[in-house]
């Protein structure tokens, strides 16, 4: 299997796909640009959605859920988001179809069944949201909101690629609502932190903490929050965002509340989000020219047992008493019964799909009370004694965990590069990949030249680093602080 | 609160629409036949969800998602499905809006964004998923495929109502392939007994486990089973249904495989599902005039605690520590800190939203060293010792639960009449409501006459009760066995 895949060095793009295959995470399907994501893509995404879901519910959200589709009138209402993504929707017109008297046992659009106003399929839902929220919210009694929801959306993007863009994705939206600016800004920062620790502490995967350039701005937001990821290639991944909507959308929507000194006020608004775009990152932060590798705490399964060279009545035995013992320890682990393939295709095929350890269990090493446990992360063989098995494993688990967030760490800092000059934010860009940090006059005017010339954007003025005044690396003009460049998905 | 509800007796219809907005369950919203499942609504799916995905895993299913759109050359490869489809489906047949130059700041569907191809948004994934599974299949190696998928899907039904039918809404749908319709039958069956047991046992619904006539078959379908449970009301709700499909989905698309006898051979197929349906089935199984009744095992909130007459420093030491003893027994407990309102609308609006059960903490009562308990399914209260108060409310969430399952089953008991005549069926249709059991000539004819008649259709030929011969009631013609007629939503 492994020899299958193209290696990074050769073709990265074709690396990814490749992984996308192979490891089978998701299929291509016949609707352009939409991806059928396959049972072990999904359970990924599972393990994902399950701890975000506990981390919004500990920070005080709950969930619901809003229609798929936006009335046109709706959509419109605010004029920056709808204009951010009226190029890239999906449109209802009609609600019927009939038989096709030209083409018999065809079925065509029944013209007859136009809708009055036509229906958007829902890109981002703060319009269907605000609207309803209209008729939520009287007093500041009735605030804070604080919804997330779980969902499908559709943009009608021109280049698509499995989990980094897609036409349809799975994300959730978490969309608040508060009585005052301060009180709004305070929670996009909480789910700013929320994401952060999800993407280093769950995904293994380093980010950088920062806020857009108005550029960079969600349609309809006054400010929006990022985490910033950096691949392999040097490219980096917007991996969620979470945005203060200022009182755009309360105006827009109508939507005022009645607060403390007795007067109507409009409401202030956030809505944030990550989606399966997070898969992509996952992919392209840990995995190699073998496969995926995918960190302990997400992986759907995370031990395999294989019997060697193939099930017997007395190694099954041996391998449900280790399973047990692993499960005890809340470890998800699969004895692999078949008894068709060979160790070796086996041993590749799993590192193929990521798993993260890898038990072998022989006649020998069982009679010598050992076992041989290979990580996935670094390729490590080892044999290990079968008493106190479990607690080995576990402890193996957290050291792979560790283990993939600090080499994605080493490689992330090792590709943040300070430059001072244009000759160097461009050796960076072309060069050595990763973020630049340079100086840059704060206009849009500079960044768009910027992006014109080195197809590199500003991913985000970063939270918490050390401000340092200096002169933009493009016009030479004052800067208050650096950002960071980069090329990005 | 309480008040505001229509009695049963006045008007079961707005009682049932009263209780869906009072006990904040779901909203309309602006689109047509679409509603807003609020956060209490969505937490009692979100029970339900988590459940049947464990009885799911455990009986060997994996989750997977497929797009939203079908193409419409796919929509109509299946033509029993797609006739039963057509006439209710949203179609996406652009994919871009633009400025409306008559109507500054407005947007219009741009026509030069029209779709080559027109995209059915799912009523149902069949058509879209066999096509995929042609990809996934060559040999009986690659079977059984046992996936399932929770998705929105629309149904552009005309006469809608909150959860019981809507445009859209959530569901799940597991979609299976095996290698004989021996295997894909015991399936169905498999799930059939799932849905049984979620609804039963987790929603305290009894059900009655059927087949379905020709007629009310799902189209594409070579056998339909369902679960048939009976409302207050004394009409059925079909609470879900799980297919066999034969090869007819196979067919369509061309889905093959070379079996242990190395010939070509058509897949064979199953399909099953439920959707948040069950939430008007549970409203409608057990609550009453003064609002939802959720049994405990599914409730977001089994318990509450009020401090009284309001919260102080002294009761929420006590309330606290009630708590932390109640979620070490996994109990689900909210403390209501609320200050403003009083006891007795707090009570009432417990009751309207059907939190299982109440503890009032007085100052008198924790000076005696009790406090209040009481439970909403038959609004008793008791006096009980802090001492071991929790074991006594773990035995009482059981109580409730078991409860909730006798009288709705005692109901249902009643409600299934034995009859031998035309006026008799007539007058249990009409009069007493729920099922009646009945001789049928197994004809189409008839059963459609007996509609078109009583209003009252065929739920199902239960399975395992005893068959016996007689004449149908309508045509006098043999019968092999009785069926169960009814009034349905």
């Amino acid at each position: 299997m492994a020899k299958e895949i193209t290696p990074r060095s050769e073709d990265y793009s074709q690396w990814y796909l490749d992984i996308v295959q192979k490891a089978r995470l998701a299929d291509n399907s016949p609707v352009r640009g939409c991806m059928v994501i396959k049972p072990h893509g999904y359970g990924i995404w599972e393990k994902m959605r399950d701890q975000l879901d506990f981390m919004f519910k500990e920070t005080g959200h709950v969930n619901a859920y809003f229609p798929l589709f936006v009335p046109k009138s709706l959509f419109e209402a605010e004029e920056k988001n709808a204009e951010g993504f009226a190029k890239e929707c999906a449109v209802v017109t009609h609600y019927r179809l009939k038989n096709d008297p030209n083409r018999p046992g065809k079925l065509m659009v029944d013209p007859e069944a136009k809708l009055e106003e036509e229906l958007i399929v829902r890109p981002t839902s703060e319009a269907i949201i605000w609207n309803t929220y209209r008729d939520w919210i009287q007093s500041y009694r009735d605030l804070p909101i604080l919804i997330n929801q779980w969902a499908n959306v559709v943009r009608w993007e021109m280049r698509t690629r499995p989990f980094l863009r897609t036409a349809e994705f799975l994300w959730q939206e978490g969309h608040t609502a508060h009585v005052s600016a301060e009180e709004a800004v305070k929670e996009t920062l909480l789910i700013l932190d929320v994401y952060a620790k999800f993407a280093e502490e769950w995904m293994a995967m380093p980010v950088i903490k920062g806020v857009k350039s108005a550029n960079e701005r969600f349609a309809g937001a006054d400010d929006t929050y990022t985490i910033e990821a950096l691949m392999q290639d040097g490219k980096a991944l917007q991996a969620g965002t979470s945005h203060f909507l200022g009182q755009n959308f309360a105006k827009a929507f109508n939507v005022q509340f009645l607060n403390k000194e007795n007067q109507q006020e409009y409401v202030w608004a956030t809505s944030w989000g990550v989606s399966t775009r997070l898969i992509g990152g996952l992919i392209m932060t840990h995995s190699d020219d073998d496969g995926l590798i995918i960190p302990p705490k997400i992986a759907p399964t995370q031990v395999v047992i294989i019997p060697i060279p193939k099930p017997s009545d007395e190694l099954t035995v041996v391998a449900e008493k280790i399973a047990a013992e692993l499960k005890a320890k809340g470890i998800r682990v699969k004895i692999d019964n078949d008894d068709q393939n060979r160790p070796g295709f086996k041993f590749a095929e799993y590192e193929m799909i990521g798993i993260p350890v890898r038990l072998g269990l022989g006649q020998r090493d069982l009679a010598a009370g050992q076992v041989e446990v290979a990580r996935r992360d670094t390729k490590e063989k080892a044999n290990v004694p079968l008493d106190n098995l479990a607690e080995h494993i576990a402890g193996l688990l957290d050291e792979i965990q560790s283990n993939l967030f600090n080499r994605a760490k080493a490689y992330r800092d090792e590709h943040i590069t300070k430059v001072d000059t244009w000759d160097e934010l461009i050796d960076v860009v072309e060069n050595k990949g990763g973020f630049a940090y340079a100086h840059w006059d704060g206009t849009t005017e500079t960044e768009e030249d910027i992006k014109a010339q080195t197809k590199a954007t500003i991913r985000c003025i970063p939270l918490g680093w050390p401000n340092e005044a200096g002169k933009c690396i493009r016009t030479g003009k004052p800067s208050e602080r650096r950002v960071l460049f980069a090329k990005a998905y």
